[in-house]
């Protein structure tokens, strides 16, 4: 197969970031995260913490209610700016040439390309350890953390792409990165590449 | 990881059990296939084409009636009968030593022992081709077999075990055997054990 970009869907704290930067690394190609984030935050005026969070996550209440609304709200949510804005800003990337785009919906964002889809995936046990490690402690337990991310992240994805996230089906090759190590999963991205 | 047993599951026509047939050969240990239909119609009396029909898929009306109903059916159904015999023998397969084991909720059944859980996917057109390449033509087109093929294994598998067939998360890894080739997805595997 001769896929020119990687895009990497991830489960929060499963590693997905730190294997799509090792992946691009070693194949000697961009890996496009942050990047995406600035470049939204300076084309849209949006705040880049503003952009890191509702560029991927759904709000509960407020957002879903203002998502879902018919009528009454004219015009295009903050959240729907994002999305076109990070759209756009994820096709220009992939116009340069071969990358990595970790996260915010790029796999379907860039679904008439020729690209390989991965998701990365881990048990529970082992993604809260690494968000302790990575994040640190909170009020909220790392499990709690966890649901709530995984289940905003879903809900952004299934909103925007009418694809249910985490599905194999919808990737070419998932991992668990727990159980595989990331090393692994890293050689098993480059040898598909 | 050492993981001792290999488990594939498998959309019908992505070619999982030539997948399964091939890693076992190039790692020297069975696969379990057909042996495990042999078994448990040797020890449960029902026929082979019987066994390999009811033991992966849900029939509809009548066994989804049968199997939810409460009281007024004393005892097991048939396909419950199936399912203990089955469970059952591929536990014995597994404590021969490490194999290949295809289909047949071996995932589920072996959750306890140190498995590999693969499964294997493809898109339709790549599964069309080779549904009619190995089975022949039928009255029904192949998008059709293969969408009654799909929902009854998902559906016997949810009944069974409660959790969602094909779900990324549910597997260590999940390749799209058309996408990656079938070689490929040997080598892959092959290379995790």
């Amino acid at each position: 197969m001769n896929k020119k970009i990687i895009t990497i869907s991830r489960e929060f704290g499963s590693g997905g970031r730190t294997i799509g930067r090792m992946v691009a690394e070693r194949l000697g190609i961009p890996c496009y995260d942050n990047e995406i984030i600035d470049k939204v935050a300076l084309e849209s005026g949006f705040a880049h913490d503003y952009i890191a969070e509702r560029g991927e996550y759904a709000l509960y209440g407020s957002w879903l209610g203002n998502a879902f609304s018919v009528g009454g709200n004219k015009g295009l949510s903050n959240q729907d700016v994002l999305w076109v804005t990070q759209r756009k800003t994820i096709r220009e990337f992939a116009e340069r040439g071969p990358c990595v785009i970790v996260g915010r919906c790029a796999d379907y964002i860039l679904q008439d390309k020729e690209i390989l889809k991965v998701f990365i995936h881990a048990d529970k046990q082992t993604r809260a350890e690494r968000i302790v490690r990575l994040y640190g402690e909170r009020d909220a337990s790392p499990e709690k953390r966890l649901k709530e991310k995984d289940k905003r992240r879903s809900a952004y994805y299934r909103f925007y792409t009418d694809m249910e996230w985490g599905k194999a089906q919808n990737y070419h090759v998932s991992l668990n990165s727990g159980e595989l190590g990331v090393e692994k999963c890293v050689d098993i991205i480059c040898s598909l590449y």
